[in-house]
């Protein structure tokens, strides 16, 4: 389905795509055992909370490869939870693959068959969201729109064609997208490392934004709408995403073009009632004031350094969903688009 | 004056600090000739429109120390002029030391002190009008506030204690001040290099901001206020300053803190109406996706990177100059000022 693969299964072999080696290089890692795969998570060479799902089920799947004991299994969890214990949807697939493989019988080659065969049908639910949600998020681009978006949130992010970046890919090929910004996305720059060398590849020519111009951009007309993803939205539509999208909508609100959150179902969370109640995870100093083995700040200064930011309801123009396009008043839509 | 001095006149030689070299290393160069002043200032390694002003000036009397012929002045002054040829204070100085030194005479020895006389006054006067517009700002800031700053506005800027940064060192010098908040400032990071090594040494300590974490900050409650430079201030309030000081303002507005502008009265330009007149520089791609020697973008990736936003008036709170607090209606308080 997607020509960049973050990840796949071949036979009974998970492959991932190591993201800290992009742009520059492009490299396929066969993740043989367990802790392969748990290195890779906590060293962010997979990243992106849908496709974190994947891995967790894909650590299951090997761990049911090499000894398929429920002891085994319920350790091999045990150790892909502790990898990154924020992230929810990789318990969540972990959890899931593991009740659908003890569900399997005791024999050892149906428990690896219906790990592996978990895995792939993840991928496979995972594809075909992302396809209905940038299918249902083209007509709200008119055709020869300029678009602003951030962070990534491609396949790199998710494994089928992405949310936000979904959306714009569906409406490149529907002929609608004219040009396509991105901001850098400091500190950890995913825009600039990980968007940018996507659209190269999906053959949409990038323009880079660094983080303080956006605003610049927004204000100067030559953009028509900002697509970002979501992390989490509250059910009156107050919706945390990567850092710096708060100041994306304040900017789209005030020169008047539409703020659009791209984001499947499963983001929408009916136990935050509004943004006040999410949890925003702090971040090391050490990631701000340089990048990579280049410092620029002087040692040892301290740095805020929340990982998301919290965008209220009111300057969010609709959702894109996989169930199609959620508009105000939200409290309402978002009741109605839970009880599907 | 400074405990940090970002130039210097001893005897007749001109001391400059290589700004490229912080925050890692305090280098300071004689400018023995005027050919090291020259690629100092085309290689940034003194920057900020009030210094480079001081180092026209400098470069005149340099000149004149080695040739104070009227012709070899006159070379001088255009060779000056074409370092950096936006930079309206530098070029307007170069002149101002030119007539200055031609007009003490035709004796060789005549010319030279008159030259660095003048150079000795423009910092003089440029560290008299720094102060008092840092005092000046001080009012405003209740005691214990928190505040945040964008890009470098302090001595390494002006030669004297800065603009923004003046305000915030004699706040904290009135025991106003209990934190102060400095965003990176992509692409140039002048705040992460810059304004938080001269912060470390005046014993205020700096807490670094992701550019994209701003407004999640003023958001937060944190901040009690934002205060910025200007480059350029139309006759109606609208004000060019670092590209993300629109993102910073959009902000304050949104959560309901004051945006404050210290800047002096040679930043009011009687030339331009609004904003809308005022030229933005565009600057190379390259700064874009990569910073010293590391590179985090595809290569070649075309890049958005205007030097300067246009903040409208509508979201500044007030000026703060060295003739006093300038508060709206803009339009007619700025008459008055310029006036004076």
């Amino acid at each position: 389905m997607s020509d960049i693969e973050a990840v796949r299964v071949d036979g009974q072999t998970f492959v991932f795509l190591d993201q800290t080696c992009l742009p520059g290089e492009e490299r396929y890692v066969r993740a043989v055992d367990l802790e392969t795969l748990c290195e890779a998570i906590r060293s962010l060479r997979v990243r992106g909370a849908p496709l974190l799902g994947i891995c967790g089920a894909a650590g299951v799947a090997i761990a049911a490869t090499h000894d398929p004991s429920e002891g085994a299994l319920r350790r091999a969890a045990g150790l892909l939870k502790t990898t990154r214990p924020t992230a929810v949807e990789l318990g969540a697939l972990v959890d899931r693959a593991l009740s659908h493989v003890l569900a399997a019988g005791t024999a050892a080659d149906r428990r690896r068959d219906a790990a592996w065969d978990f895995v792939t049908a993840v991928i496979a639910r995972r594809q075909a969201e992302d396809r209905a949600l940038g299918v249902a998020g083209v007509p709200l681009l008119e055709p020869g729109s300029v678009v602003l978006t951030h962070c990534n949130t491609g396949t790199l992010a998710t494994g089928g064609i992405g949310t936000a970046l979904g959306v714009i890919r569906e409406a490149w090929n529907a002929g609608r997208i004219a040009r396509c910004y991105v901001t850098e996305t400091r500190p950890l720059l995913q825009g600039a490392r990980l968007t940018a060398w996507e659209l190269v590849r999906l053959g949409i020519p990038p323009t880079l934004v660094p983080d303080t111009a956006a605003a610049a951009l927004i204000a100067s007309g030559r953009v028509q709408a900002v697509i970002t993803g979501a992390d989490r939205i509250a059910r009156n539509g107050d919706t945390a995403n990567k850092i710096g999208t708060l100041g994306l909508a304040l900017a789209a609100a005030r020169f008047g073009i539409p703020m659009y959150i791209a984001a499947p179902l499963s983001t929408f969370d009916p136990a935050c009632p509004d943004g006040g109640s999410i949890p925003i995870e702090f971040r090391d100093s050490f990631e701000v004031g340089g990048f990579g083995t280049q410092r620029w700040a002087p040692d040892g200064v301290d740095a805020f350094n929340p990982a998301f930011d919290v965008t209220p309801a009111d300057l969010i123009s609709a959702f894109i969903t996989e169930c199609g396009i959620v508009r105000p008043p939200f409290a309402v839509a978002i009741d109605v688009l839970l009880r599907k």
